[in-house]
Parts: C-alpha cells; structure tokens; sequence
C-alpha cells in the first residue's frame, strides 16, 4: 500500500509506502506517485498516529443494551460501587458481549490500543477477567488491549480480593491495580503492602485509582511514589484520576509533581466533569507524563461517554481551559503518543519502521482537529483500512 | 401532515395532526393511520420540541474560515477582549456571512430559537448589529432570533457606548446587555445605571454577562436583583454565566438564589469547562429559572463548540455532575422549555395549538438522548422538514 498525499501533524505533505505491515518510507510531496493499484489518495487529509485509550473499563459497559438509568443512591464512590452490584446482579448480557460492541465502537473511532481495567473482587471472583480476555483473543489482531486487574470493591474490605488479583496476573492480566487506599480500604498501607507485594511478585506494573481529594489524596500520592521507588516500579506505576491534584494550591500541586517526576509516576485523567481536574499543564511542566482515557462509557456509573479518544481530548482540553493551538496538540498528545508510551505500545507513531497504523480526518492542523473532532474518515491497521467514515470496514 | 407513531417525551406513542404549521391534534396510538399521501411516518423515533439557544453570539463566530489559532495573551475576560479586537480588525468576510454559517448549521442540529449577543463599542458602532439583522431578517422564516445590545469592552471605559446602546435598541435589538460591572468597568453603580436606564427609557428586558467570581459576583448579582425589582423587570432580566454561584460556599449560594428567585432573574449556563458551574440544582429548588446556550462557537475566545443545543445539554451534565434520568431530564429542559420561556417564545411546545416544530431522534427517552446526543433525524418547522439527518433540507 502507498498512501498518497497525506499531510502530517507537523503539516508537511507526505507519500507513504507500507511495506509488510510497517512504514518502509516517507515521500516527499514531490516525489511522483508511482502507478500503483494499491494506492491510497488520501487527498491533503490529515494522517494522525492511531488513538490511544489508557483507562477503559470494557467489563463495565452496558453498550448495547437498552438503557439502564443510573441507579446510585448518592454520590460517593461507595454508594456507585453499590449501585453497579444491583446492575450487575441483573445483568443476562455477557460482559464479553458488551465489551466486544464498544471494542468495535471504538476501533471505528480509530483507538487501536487500550489499557482496560477489570472488576475482581470476592463476589465476581475471576469472572470478568474471564469475558475481558476472551474479548482480547477476539481482537488480537486488530487491537491491542492491556489488563488492570482492578478491585473495584477495595481489597482489604473484600477479604480473598489479594489472592484474586494474584490469580488474575498469573491468568493474563497485565497489572496490578488499586482504588482509593483510604477512602475505600480506610488502610494506606494495608492496601499499598497488597499492591506492591503482588507487583514484586510478579514483575508487574501498576495503576491505582484514586479519587480521594485535598490533602488526604496528596498524602496518599506520595506513599504511592515512595512505594514505586523502593519497589523499582518507576515508569511502570500509574495513578489514574488523582483529583487531589486538582484540589489543593498551586504550591502543593508543584511540590507533590515533583515527587512524582523522580518516582516516574505517570498520571491519566479523562477530564472528570464534576470533580476537579488535575493542573496537566503544570505536571507537564514539574516532568510527570500525563496521558488520557475514556473512563465509564454508559455503564453503572456513568450516562456519558461514546470511547471516541478524539473527542476525549476535546473533553479534557475544554476543562483544562486549553485555547491555544499547543495546548489542544497537548491534549492530542495524551490521546497518542503518552498513553503509548504510558502502556509499552512498541513501533508507535509516524516514522519509517513503525506499525502501519492510522487515522485520517479532514482538518488542517492537529489542533482543528481536538476542537472539531471530525469523523474519521480511515483508520488503518498494518496497512489495511478497518473503519471508513466512522464505519468498521472488517 | 399528519406525522405518525412518534414518540413522545412522556414515553406515550401519538400521531400529530398538522395544519396550517400548528398542531391540530395528538392522536392516541391506537387510532388508524389515515391513508393521506401527506403522512410522515417516524418509525417510534422520538420526538421532541426544537432546541433552543440562550446564548449564542453570531457575530463572533469564525465558522466556515480557515482555523484561526486563539491569539489571547493571558486567561483574563480582559485578555480575551483584546485579542478579539486583534482577530476582527484583522476580518474580510463579514459577520452577516459567517452568522449565516452558523445558524444553517444550528438549524440541521434543531435549533429553531435563539438569543443572540451582538457586540457594540465605540469601536464598532453598531456594525455588527447590523450584520446580525440581516442574518435575522434572512432567517425570518426559519428562525426566530432575539438580539442583546452587548458591550463586549465595557460601557464606561468605552466611552459613547450607553448612547450606542439605547440606539441599537430603536434599530431592533430587543435587551440591553452588560458585562462584569465591576470587573471591566470597575463601577458597579455606573454600570448598572447605564443599562437599566436605556430599559426603563426603552421598555425592554436586560441579559449581562457576569464572569466576576467569589464574593464580589455575590454582591453584583444581588444588586442586579435590587434594580430590576426597582425597574419591575422581574422575570425580564437574566444574567448570564454567574461564575460567582459555583465559586462560593452552598448557603451563600442559596440565600443569594432566594434573592434572584424573588427578583425573577434567569441565570445562563454553558456548563463552562475552565470555570465553576452555578449549582444548578440547587438554584432550581430555590425557584430560579436556569437554561442553556452555546456561548462562544469557534471564535477569538474559545476554539470549541458547535452549536449543537444536544450536546450542550449533555456538556451541561456533564459538568453538573447530572447522573440519574431526572438529572438528564432537566438539562434537556434547560435546552428546550426553560429556554423557551425566558425568551418569550410564544406557542412552544408538543400540545394542541403550539407552532408544529419539532426534533425527531432515535432515543429511547429523553434521557438516553442527552446521554448520547443522537443525529438528529428530521426537523421540522411549522411542518414543514428543514432538515434530515443533520443536513439541512431548505
């Protein structure tokens, strides 16, 4: 396949040639077409690396069904974690179903890799993980799909839950995770000891959840950063959401980025809409990477949500206040290239040697296209077309 | 026409008699069809009243330009306002032509009704109001659109505009504006003075931007609430944004909701991104009308936006933290009804004798649609189709 006339993000034009799956070259604009049948004239479209999703729930998501208004009593994390066991209990939908219909929304929207947190504790057992891993084998060829072993209901208050997410590790999850040590476990160092213990264990990465906010959620940073230190997991350690950042002064937010720069503690925000977003520009600043996700997409948590990652870093650019052209390819650079790098994702991007992959859109520059998000007009895998116009092709 | 088997936002199945652009009659489900060749059958879509914008400013938008990057300096109101002064000196195709633009764009999305600012400054004049009249008088059978008389640089530190103000007025702007009385003029009195004199002269209701936070936007809205019961412009006066309410602690927010309630002050939100939302919730127990616009749509102050009132919606809960199916309900009704009453439209609404307007989408409820924001299948005007599928048909 030859890709003809593709303009890049940094808006020079380009003939592509892919070669076995991978970019064997990048023609120069005026270097003439050669008289091909496989060559795709992509018309001056905008060829952007493909979408990346790093925090996704694929077990969560009611995509498909008929709606399900939300049943919470109320608005802490514990009375929605009690709402989903409701939902869930009455569910006759195999989650590797729902999973599958969002998988599909989203490779059309043109997310070809994603890092999926999956619900375990001592009610579900193994049981998402399960339907979460037949979904990977499902797609091993069209996506890449990375597993947290999440516990959703705490690990301390959900006695056996350690042992699960031992379990689940060694049965194909990727990651450890956590959720809230305080908030949730009321025990920071109960919960981070289980954390890291199996992370040692097993030579894994981690990524915590944590809601918990002011100085609570800062101190709670910090012991996470320690313990990624002493563990060795620095660069492999994720803290999703961290609304403390978003709670408590400028001063504090730099000195606790600090500590998170030396840790290597990477942080995903999906631009929470009623709770405070973390300073990205100032994290960015301080050297921590900050990248995105989708989060809840129409499941026991939240209405919203549809996996688009472009209009995900609309989202998160429109909350940060992002006007300026860098700070929406900022927000573009969540969606791409950090959470690639975020989640491991080799032969990333737009240079010869990398994975054919893409997706084209009509706009002019990377920022037109985080304020408009256009639909997709190809994503392409290792050079063949699987979405047109927001349609998956296979 | 008779539209058949439409679904209503209550959830009941009708067939709506059409005549002469209003509704004649809700037929219950179970009488037959009759066989006229002018029957729209609509398939259970539902069907809801048009969409209606609170807050659009149709001389600022740059839609349908090449990308213009925003060239503020800083994030202050004031930095905005000189970069837009920047960005419009800079301008060749006239707002007449980019107004247009936007509202053929609102129109394919439902919106039928519209309240628009218009800039006036003694830089100016009362060019873009003129642009803005040829826009409505374009439109005048598609749309309706009430216009603001808005000093975008302030009125006392943009000498001559309390004069261009009441004269916009006896050229066809139907309110007069305001802006920050405190923050950019700096005179809270002077301010408030101006405006609610060319109100009083004009007889005419009153809409002012109010970004000033904290304490001292409490205190600037509780003196708009003093003169418009002094004026008698209760249920006349909105002010728009109102940052300050989601910006102080809930008493102060509710013991100042009393005062607007009593005074009959509508309060706009955007469900604004970089800034706090006013506790909406909360304003509407207390008996304060809240509904929704666009603001800014692709302009010198902000990148993003649309004018799509259903997403808006869903932008708005989204920010207002809204979960639950009541929650979705009243951001619709903020988008729709609400809207509708603030601006005085007359005849709104799906009921017997009310203009025959309507948005058809495939939702199981209003609920679910505001989470999802479906396309828009028909609109239709004084039944008459306008637009199908999101594109306009006129």
């Amino acid at each position: 396949m030859l890709i003809a006339n593709a303009v890049l993000a940094d808006g020079t034009t380009r003939h592509i040639d892919v070669e076995r799956g991978r970019i064997a070259a990048l023609l120069p604009a005026e270097a003439d077409v050669p008289a091909r049948d496989d060559v795709l004239d992509v018309a001056g479209a905008l060829l952007l690396p493909p979408l990346v999703d790093g925090h996704i729930h694929l077990d969560k998501t009611l995509l498909g069904l008929p709606w399900i208004a939300n049943q919470s009593a109320g608005n802490r994390v514990a009375d929605r974690i009690e709402a989903e066991r409701r939902v869930r209990a009455a569910r006759t939908v195999p989650e590797a179903e729902t999973g599958s219909n969002l998988v599909r929304q989203v490779m059309a929207s043109g997310t070809l890799h994603m890092r999926s947190h999956v619900d375990i504790d001592n009610q579900l057992g193994l049981g998402n993980l399960h339907e979460v891993l037949k979904i990977r084998e499902r797609f091993r060829d069209l996506v890449t799909i990375q597993i947290v072993a999440f516990p959703q209901s705490g690990i301390l208050r959900s006695p056996g839950t350690a042992e699960l997410l031992d379990a689940a590790i060694a049965e194909g999850a990727d990651l450890v995770g956590g959720l809230d040590p305080v908030g949730i476990d009321g025990d920071l160092d109960g919960h981070l000891d289980a954390i890291f213990t199996i992370a040692g264990r097993r030579d894994v990465g981690v990524d915590i959840h944590l809601h918990d906010g002011g100085e609570g959620g800062i101190t709670q940073l910090l012991a996470i950063a320690a313990r990624a230190t002493t563990a060795g997991l620095q660069g492999r350690t994720t803290v999703s959401h961290a609304f403390a950042l978003g709670s408590v002064d400028a001063d504090t937010a730099a000195r606790t980025a600090d500590v998170l720069a030396k840790a290597g503690i990477a942080i995903m925000s999906h631009g929470p809409g009623g709770a405070p977003i973390p300073p990205l520009s100032l994290l960015h600043r301080h050297g921590v990477r900050v990248f995105g996700g989708s989060d809840n997409i129409r499941d026991a948590w939240s209405p919203f949500g549809n996996g688009d990652m472009l209009e995900r870093a609309t989202m998160i650019a429109y909350r940060a206040n992002f006007r300026h052209d860098h700070e929406l390819q900022f927000a573009f650079d969540m969606v791409t290239g950090a959470a690639a790098h975020v989640l491991g994702i080799e032969d990333y991007g737009i240079a010869i040697g990398a994975a054919a992959d893409f997706v084209a859109v009509d706009a002019g520059s990377v920022a037109e296209a985080v304020a408009t998000r256009p639909r997709r007009k190809l994503v392409i895998k290792g050079g063949k077309i699987v979405a047109r116009d927001g349609v998956l092709a296979v």
